[in-house]
């Protein structure tokens, strides 16, 4: 059996890196780097390409690109093909040689490079939630189309991934979601208005990106994980459950119709899930430590507290009434979280933000790849102007 | 599709009754009772005759018989065939219209049963685990000739079987088994040595027989267990874990070579595991409420401690030597713990019994039925001597 190819979508942020990792410890007769697609990370990206010697590498600009240039001939090594932009990672996402694509960057821009690799036949490991979020149907319908794959990253429905292996879909009652809680978990509501970008970006068990942090004080990110259940699993709104579960040790659960309950724990590694999508549905030994459980002091669970956490009940909404909203929703919700990244906004305004645009937002059916964009973007101008409204009053009251 | 036949093993006791729930709760549509094998409790037994009205009955002596033949006279109803003893649960065991033998009687008399059952092609849901301790070799082996189906009803073994089944074998690194630590999880060594039967008696988690009360006390069960699951799951020794979880909420785990552990969960109802082991592969609704994991406090897990509960290292040293030797050990557990409800030996002399029983058995391979039934003959006859010179210690000492 020759090495199964990868591209990897994001290879410069945490799961990028990760997944690199995980295809060096699996060894070279196993996976092959053959395309990579970064943004202007061009130092991480020139040591990966460095290492792995991929074909073809996209980088947001042709500037990147210059960069990139000049310090792969200081190294002295031969020069992938570089492409840029949303164009440049679908050219990775489609690449010949690729059977796996690991869709890992932030936010919307995975969208389209995901959806072409789909509607290629190819596996697709996914990372990028937003993409499922944005355009599930279109997602699934493509990936159902050309036989291809799609295989959660995400460590949650990763775990549930797992969990259904043995299960008849019939035969399971609701899928249960665990979440950290985040920072904030224990903080009351006043103190988390005046959360600071420092304190949100302190996740308790996760080590990841900006976005996905803050999504994850916010529980923005639980919301966003309860649309891709949906999509990933077929199950409904009210099939979908979150339990808050501090200690991360339970990455996720499913219950069954006769009240039995499956769950898969692990360390809080995501090279555990990246290995799992990448192989399925042969499972691989790892190089990391198992999970310890006399080692562990204690599991938690709790309910999630809907009040403080305003996103969960947002992205409920979202996914009950369909169409472009979740869409919407999470335009709104990474324009708002960039704000508030940017000392813009407050960490309470992230919801406030989103629930405006949501309001105003006209919900139709998603046909095609050209609604889900629209909505993106008029979602998008109507959070500008909500940030920009929230941000006037901010300085009028200091004023 | 007519309704599937069942005898039961053990009617009367716990596992027994809450078959006939189960059953009940399923309809009439998918179960019918069509054997009951008991002891003496013919009271009980009258009124599980008087609902289900088997075709066959089954107890310790003509006796009782007689008894159940009033009881049943009292109330009008006609009489069923009556069986009695070893040779009469045979009969239950070998029903021609019984489906599936749910195994539940306490101790080595359902060995025999449960064998001829096997033999039968049956499927037999197991809740008598010395059966697997004493033959395992055999009883696996007797399935596999007749293609019989062996389901664990132990909850930690039916949550085992629970995890396995979406994984290939060979993907699976271990086996974990919960336990609950029993009363004296956090006692201290000297004040278990005078731990009376009242104490023993109280489980922290499950409501249960006394046999298999007192062997969650010492742990015991545990180590029984561990030889259970090697013979359910084919797992070497050294492939078994214990781990001490006092809320019982995880009723095992498993672990895959890449680190992820997949554990079942669910309230401790045993109804639950024999409804499973009743209706695999198809999974049913049941009324039982399901596990609120937001209103559970927290989950603890530890180590066992090997030194305070002997009884551990005892039973994996009979799976490590194999032959006849668990089938000893399992003799002398019986009988030791026997003595102990007899008020006649210390809670800590009865891992004392059992040791000094294995110390002086020669061990040989399991042949066949002879074999095992002589080794537990000995066994028992080296416990009660061993019980009778500790007596005689415990009163030379007194005097």
């Amino acid at each position: 059996m020759s090495a199964h190819g990868v591209a990897i979508l994001g290879s410069t942020g945490s799961i990028g890196c990760n997944t690199l990792r995980v295809i060096e410890s699996l060894g070279p007769d196993r996976f092959r780097v053959v395309a990579l697609g970064a943004g202007r990370n061009v130092e991480k990206l020139a040591q990966q390409v460095a290492r792995h010697q991929p074909e073809l590498v996209s980088l947001d600009t042709e500037e990147s690109g210059s960069k990139l240039q000049a310090e792969l001939l200081k190294l002295n090594l031969p020069l992938p093909r570089l492409v840029f932009g949303e164009a440049g990672l679908v050219e990775v996402a489609r690449h010949s040689r690729a059977d796996c694509i690991v869709s890992a960057t932030v936010g919307a821009i995975g969208f389209v490079p995901t959806l072409r690799a789909l509607e290629a036949g190819k596996r697709v490991a996914l990372a990028n939630k937003e993409t499922l979020v944005m355009a599930g149907e279109l997602m699934t319908r493509a990936a159902e189309n050309a036989g291809a794959e799609l295989l959660p990253i995400d460590s949650e429905h990763n775990a549930i991934h797992q969990c259904l292996r043995g299960e008849k879909r019939s035969e399971v009652r609701k899928i249960i979601l665990t979440a950290s809680g985040g920072p904030f978990r224990t903080r009351d509501k006043a103190a988390m208005s005046s959360a600071t970008v420092a304190e949100a970006m302190q996740h308790p068990t996760w080590s990841m990106g900006a976005k996905i942090t803050i999504d994850s004080a916010t529980l923005m990110n639980k919301g966003l994980e309860v649309i891709e259940g949906h999509w990933l699993f077929s199950f409904d709104a009210d099939a979908i459950a979150i339990v808050v579960h501090p200690e991360s040790v339970v990455h996720s659960m499913i219950e069954l119709i006769d009240g039995s309950i499956i769950a898969q724990m692990g360390v809080t590694d995501m090279r555990h899930a990246i290995q799992y999508a990448l192989t399925y549905p042969e499972r691989c030994p790892t190089q990391l430590p198992p999970l310890n459980l006399a080692q562990l002091s204690s599991l938690h669970f709790e309910a999630p507290d809907l009040e403080r956490f305003p996103c969960i009940s947002l992205a409920y909404r979202a996914l009950r009434t369909g169409g472009t909203l979740p869409a919407a929703m999470n335009a709104a919700n990474e324009e708002a979280v960039q704000a508030f990244i940017q000392e813009r906004i407050l960490f309470s305004d992230i919801a406030k933000v989103i629930e405006s645009v949501m309001d105003g937002h006209r919900t139709s059916g998603v046909k095609d790849l050209a609604t889900v964009l629209t909505a993106d973007r008029q979602a998008r101008a109507s959070a500008k102007a909500a940030i920009s409204e929230l941000t006037r009053e901010a300085r009028v009251n200091v004023a």
